[in-house]
């Protein structure tokens, strides 16, 4: 770590991407899973600590990933390593790179793991490989899927970009894929896809309805009795009360997920 | 039974669709597996022979589901029906209704259940609704994935249409979405996004290409002792002397898969 | 695949397992799924032709595996391999060697696969390797599940035993199992576990009450309409009919599932 | 929730499970993940706040749960659990009340589940209801593994037990099981299971074979080089030159896995 860590520096790397390989348990029956919490967020202060002494002004990131090689990563999904990192104080040092295809091993979608991350601060660098939909490991794809880059870069420019983060790919052929030029038919497609993606949530963003649309959701709370309970001036004998005495009785109101599918998929 | 196909009968019905609602079973602790699928055999012998008799001339169609509500449903996957039907003899008098949701719980993509169906012979009919990508259970969204409605359609445009089967959406909304105009909102999409798959499939056709690609992969078998081999002429002693004495090392070929997703994705 | 079972018969074995290891498809956009099967069916022609050839006695096995290498296997599971054989007319020739880790990863389990194929006259002989139950990929585990295991020897021994075919454990240690005692470790618990299940199948079956609850079930069937019905002397008009005339209203009865794991877990 | 903590106080209850069946999302689209959070959060607070002004001394449980009824719960498993308290100052309020079969579906065992909430002080309570594993939703069975119950008294038993929370069966029986007598026959195995898990757990501390072999693992952490880097005494420059000075070249060992299930295997 140390060296690689220098390296980076020295060529003027911005990220530096701890990347899970062996940090889990091939069984529990081996493992005091408190303990290598700790040995872990050891190693990550000792990362820190050399970064900020030579100087590396970098992003330091680590990499969710649900499991393989080891049966169990400690590093399960951004909901994961949030906890883990605010337990060990971590969590304004160290940022999430996030890939396609681990957070569909994870049980959760890509915009999953991108709204999660950055609503939490957490949202530092992109892997952009998919995974196949069918097999249980890491198959790292080149993307192939518009749609679900459009919705990536959707979280990703609300939140005003990556900063020093990018969009990596490294992705792999296929076995079967032998030639010299499988590589460039993997790359190209997988450019041309992101780029669709981004100019699709460019133009979610400018058409602007759907942002209205997910605003209104929320309005009710922004001011009268639903600001004051967000900000903790009202206990539950309050609301209570003032429930019983204005005879208040919310009527559910349509999710319209179907219609808001529909901008979605237009500029896509 | 009797009374449904008698009405779907006088109704002019041109389907009569077997949904496995409660074939299949719980625990296999109480379940003889072989008894059971001889009486549901004898069951689908009455369908057909009543069928018959009444002068139904549609097709008959049992819908391929990997569980639920059952544990097991014995209408698996499309390769588990064929082989059923082969069985009992009857792989001539009934065909699959294909769903998209239920081939990705069966561990398959949607296009899988075509292209195997469409290979036995077995491919009557559609039912559109696409699962969840992340829910365990059957879901039943509208489609909203033209790629994918684009793959199926060349499967079913390359075998000739559906005949007298159809696409059909018994997709629900979503338990949030309350409004009747949240019903048009989840149809209205579902019917563009089937017809922009079907304009594409047309269109990966046309272009040509794609097949060309395909049916090279496979050309190397249309003549010499690839058609032999195949036409059953060559025993493994005279392949093994063929190889032998004419230094056959045949070299692995790219499979391309990457260069081969390119015309999909641009026709779609 | 000649040389190779040349050798087999010198040496007297009496098992040949085609591991389907490269028998699928990496992609469905370069596959011509019908015509790979038809290609798949003539070398398993040419195998049984060289196996009678030569004098060979044994088993051919095909080793049912949903994925991995592959995304899909040919041989998926038992159900699929049935009606892959049926439709080339190999039923009678080749029967499956089922792999309890192959079974889980196929959605199913061990027990599932063992009396589908029993019931097909399929069940040749078993790979004992257990999967993780959080592992997406082929782990060959060895095995430690008793339960498991009686359940499986349950089918077993209710059809006569395995003939030629055997238990055989293609499992390994772990990655992190680095001493030669490790394999030692690995192996005995495995034979242990075997034991303990067989005994337990023994027990259940001496027993006689869990078989008794089991006939009892289907006992409806055996004599009266029911028998008729199966017989296929009764149409659906004869079956209306009699209903209607006797009033015939059937109340459903108890599964009795939690029952039933009790003599079960007792034996094992 | 006031009415009902309110009554649970009155009655003597011990616990207060908050269960999650709307506390997530059914579709990103009409969701803003960081605002439900907060007021999650904020509701969270108001439960607290509450049961402090009544004197209610029991435990507040957080029931994780993956998904079911939304796509995604946003308890979804222990760690992210932790990680929500931790970010609104909950986490010495609130505990977790496990699931076995929501463990599974989250992609865990379910002594995984037990083993990070016991590290990180949010074990309180236990749902033993089992998951079927090839359905993939909540399916509620009565416990019939006693060895997966012997793991998690283990973890119980090696904090000192559960406090105030205990052992729930909200299980159901089947849909077939109709008669009275079927929950009897559901119950008592899933006590028996229970009590048959516990008896190992204790026989496998008492042995103390297993926990040696365990704190043998991390004992060259405890003293010397080890404990120095854990207590956040050595720089990676440090270390860096430590390693080069005495020639430090660890050698890998053994996990020993397969041995260790030997101890566990022989208590259950």
């Amino acid at each position: 770590m140390k060296a690689v860590l220098e390296l980076t520096n020295e060529l003027g790397g911005e990220n530096y991407v701890l990347w899970g390989g062996r940090e889990g348990y091939e069984t529990l029956l081996n493992t005091k899973i408190g303990r290598e919490q700790d040995q872990m967020a050891r190693f990550l202060h000792l990362v820190i600590e050399h970064a900020e002494k030579i100087g590396f002004k970098g992003q330091i990131l680590i990499e969710p990933k649900p499991q393989e090689p080891s049966k169990h990563q400690y590093d399960f999904d951004v909901a994961t390593v949030f906890g883990f990192l605010q337990k060990y104080g971590l969590e304004k040092k160290v940022k999430c790179n996030i890939e396609v295809g681990h957070a569909f091993l994870a049980g959760h979608s890509f915009e999953h793991e991108l709204a999660v991350a950055s609503s939490l601060g957490q949202l530092g660098s992109v892997d952009a490989n998919r995974n196949d939909l069918q097999s249980g490991w890491d198959t790292d794809h080149f993307p192939n899927n518009a749609g679900e880059m459009a919705l990536a870069f959707y979280y990703i420019l609300k939140q005003g970009g990556l900063g020093k983060g990018g969009f990596n790919f490294d992705a792999k052929v296929r076995r079967q894929s032998l030639d010299p030029a499988d590589l460039l038919h993997g790359h190209i497609p997988g450019l041309d896809t992101t780029a669709r993606g981004l100019k699709g949530a460019v133009a979610l963003i400018e058409d602007g309805e759907y942002d209205k649309l997910l605003d209104g959701r929320y309005a009710g709370w922004d001011n009268g009795s639903g600001k004051d309970i967000l900000a903790g001036k009202l206990s539950p004998a309050d609301i209570a009360a003032k429930v019983h005495a204005d005879g208040i009785n919310p009527q559910p109101k349509s999710g319209r997920r179907e219609y808001l599918e529909n901008p979605v998929n237009r500029f896509v």
